[in-house]
């Protein structure tokens, strides 16, 4: 059920992304191209308390888990321990929705190992833990909740780089994940360079409507003029 | 993953719970024993119309279910054929919740295997589809709901025969599975004998005080006289 | 924190409303004196399958349950037993809400003291058992699910003929309480001559448009003409 | 903001795919050509309880809902009067959702003149009451539940025959609505054929499957020699 | 379905509520008043990180939102504009309930001219973005969660200065709308004058008791003394 | 339904489980003695804001709320005043769940009090109030939420020091409570001992875990070696 791995990111790119784009533009962008659900769910929040460097922008690596009731005591974490270590740099871990809320599959060490291998962040569909130390680490994580407990007994990773669902949206490996506070978006590997230059193209109108708000234009002449809000 | 296939079930004791008790009994008895999580959720309701023939007792057999979000072309549905191929007389398929109710995993092929295996009945805590023919074929199903989607590429079956939660309740290979219109019970196999006889025990002292309040006396007489409610 | 028991209610008048009015007309008749948050919540349905005799016309006695999570062994029902046996001709029983979802506080042997003293029908926000024989006592009940669980060790009545909440509605003892199959109306008592007397007229009107909806008018012309939809 | 009407629909295809198809083999024929979330959300459920005649096949018109919080006293209906009465044969009204849940925007006075018009059917993504005279009328509604009251001051038709969402499915004017007890299911115009092709071809191969089964042969062969479960 | 815009605020008297009293002793004089249900749900939460000046007291500008599930090309935002540029100093602009939950409605460009024209606050009943550059401007609002999405094609807005629902409370044009960490809370027009002098009542008497606890009194005898917790 | 006040805490292990333990460490080890149910759910958060001093250590007091929907003039506290009083040393109060989510059931003068009298924290799987206030004091709390209205009519304490389900776990008087940023476990006194023993000797394998993935091992060679994730 595995794909093979992905290619290596372009890690110039990302790092560009991230320093001059955010979040909000690039969906926008999707938006005039027709992509309208490319938004995660505003349940996944980021953990790292600095709202200027708790995001990321890097590749999707997929995790997909499924809920069990029982331990499996020879192999409690099925293909997870191989699925971290094989993490490359600009790397993005997303982990497919627990959605019985009981487990919280990422914590400390995972974090350590990630972000070792130069993995640039986690989304996390489900809750998380040893949250002190990921802060710690300054390693950039998105949750849908924080909960104490280990994922033995409770879930248990079946697959790893395959289409998988998280926060609602549907993420192939490999596709472009951008996060900063306000949330997190999917950028299809299709159609990824129109968007990035449909969203560098609409900050440069949004810096405009900003500047002539505040020189006391109303919204009505700057939405006229630059066709943004 | 998978624990051997349990012994084929005592079909007198099966056919003996379904025409003498009654789930809420049942029910009560286990409260009695401490045991007081052992009633599903009432999300799963029966779909045949008869409320005196919509339930069955049987022994559980579990399916594992896992949510997934992409198609596997060459073997779309797992162990699930497998499984099903296995049911034998006595048997309840129980299936683990579909957390993403996008998926209805049993339908009218299903049941029809099922009911000709001698299985007696099926717990789908997801949605289920094909209900008129599953209706027409008198096979005893109770779901969460309706809806009419397969599973390919939205579920999967990945073991059976192992513990898996459904309804909110733990049930391991094997466990009494009891349903009526009043909704499903599953009994330990550990304390089975002993449920069973507080049961039988049970309904005695219930048709006592049904009795004497048709002829009369006050709920505080019946009570301080029958112990029951 | 009880109050007085409310009088004896007005047997021929509750007859006339089951007899001649319905819900929906008794909703509007409300809307249009300003009580627009009379209608329960639909998570409330009628057990009995007949939609006819599904539902009742009463005044309101209270039960204010409180979850708990242990057992009381030597008085595990409260005053629920005081209050079952207390019900009178015209009653309606109405169970404040049980959030926990864990309990289902009525069952056959409280419909039948019901029945036999007089009361008319039961509200319970909340699951019931023993449908079944509820069902064959032609008991009119409506609950917000169906659970097979005893109130022992789960919830306990704590007071009756108080003010409760139920379907999201603020009931007060002896507050006339109406069902049929579209669902469950409360008229608070200060404005119950006014509110059945608007209803009364208002069902005439109805009557009106559908016989000139029947003979081909436009919607447009009948509500022109007669001001309801 | 309203779209010119759409066409008047193909009576005698739509007759067809009542008779002779069903909602199941419909979606996995959306699924098979990719369109994999064209079936409503199961809260939709139909209201006439016969299961054979409780569905329909017809053509999309969308009433476009705001919730709203005070009456709007000269006009309390918006354009709903004007939609309701420029339905025509083979149309099936499509509600899009009132969120609030505290509307119920259809009834019997609105479902008497729809079926007098030749509408075939209605999906409300919220509450409908005058169930019993609905169902006296034998016209087929899915809602996602009952309530009694009317939409004056809850909520206000504001556009028709716009793309709306109902049951989380975007529906457009014209598209292919056919809903049987297993659910509903829209059929975006442009795959329309296609779609009708395929769900023909496969009931076949079900009909094939079922005998095989019946004939006493495993699922495993069936499934190996007729590639549908 | 406009009403008068109301007239200017008293922008002393809001100040002074700002400076002296907090929101959980105006809900306490609310309570004595029979005002029980003024305070928004919970989910409302401040978005500036300062506890001490997360809030605001203004006056309800109301903004009446639909959701959508088309794009309006030439008119994607509805009145919003219009609205925006009529905002004056004490306002408090509020929104509507979206209960789709898709939509964020609030960003930062709506943020610059709200505070330009002296708006002091914004309650947005559902997503906002743009938060980083919000906090920035040091613009008070709360929402419901944070999500990067733009309202064209997911809502708009289809009046203003009406009575509307928001955090589920219900809020009138010009209504007294008071927050700070602890919350939000609406004071009808009506009763304004009686609920502040209340509410500076009750402040003293809070004080009174916090000094008697640190003096070690027990909560008995403070409460008995000056009858507030 | 008051059982014996439980007897004082052991302060000196509780202020070494504060300084050398943390919550995932004790949840690893009730998991691994097959407790696999103690810890709260994620929707109860810490409301100070320094991560680690927002948590405590102490022993059970079990605070049993009713919600009501009417006021009790002369005693609208119930027996809540005399358990505050009551509060001890090591204490923490445990407020069982006001699943009407209308209440704010701790606010500053309880938190006065608690703080003087010694106890260490409270959890209450509702909302609180007077949060900056609770924040000035340093005492710690946390809560499902914030919502500025008093209990008086919403909820009232009808026991305390009575087992109760908090966060969905069942809490005896006198049970230890733990609680970091990670959240909040339980620990049944009669494996106290046994957990807290797991607790220490697995924190110090996972320092073993850290050092070595520090080190460059990869995350299958570290396991394999030591056994914790």
């Amino acid at each position: 059920m595995k794909t093979p791995v992905p290619p290596g990111p372009d890690l110039d790119i990302l790092q560009r992304i991230r320093d001059r784009l955010y979040v909000a533009a690039v969906c926008d962008a999707l938006d005039k191209l027709g992509f309208r659900d490319q938004a995660m769910h505003h349940r996944l929040r980021p953990l790292l308390p600095d709202r200027e460097s708790c995001g990321f922008a890097g590749r999707a690596r997929t995790f997909r888990w499924m809920d069990i009731d029982h331990l499996v005591p020879d192999d409690p974490y099925g293909v997870e321990i191989e699925a971290v270590d094989s993490l490359r740099p600009g790397d993005v871990i997303v982990h497919s929705t627990d959605y019985g809320q009981r487990n919280a599959p990422w914590g400390e060490l995972m974090s350590t190992v990630a972000k070792r291998n130069g993995a640039v962040g986690c989304v996390c569909d489900s809750q998380i833990r040893d949250c002190e130390r990921i802060i710690g680490l300054g390693f950039p994580v998105y949750s849908a909740g924080i909960r104490p407990v280990d994922s033995q007994g409770r879930g248990r990773v079946m697959a790893y780089d395959v289409p998988v669902r998280c926060g609602e949206v549907l993420v192939h490996p490999g596709d472009l994940v951008f996060a900063d506070f306000d949330g997190i978006v999917v950028i299809p590997r299709a159609v990824e360079q129109e968007v990035l230059r449909e969203a560098f193209h609409r900050i440069d109108k949004e810096s405009a409507s900003r500047v002539a708000l505040q020189a006391g234009k109303s919204l009505r002449e700057v939405y006229d003029t630059h066709g943004v809000l």
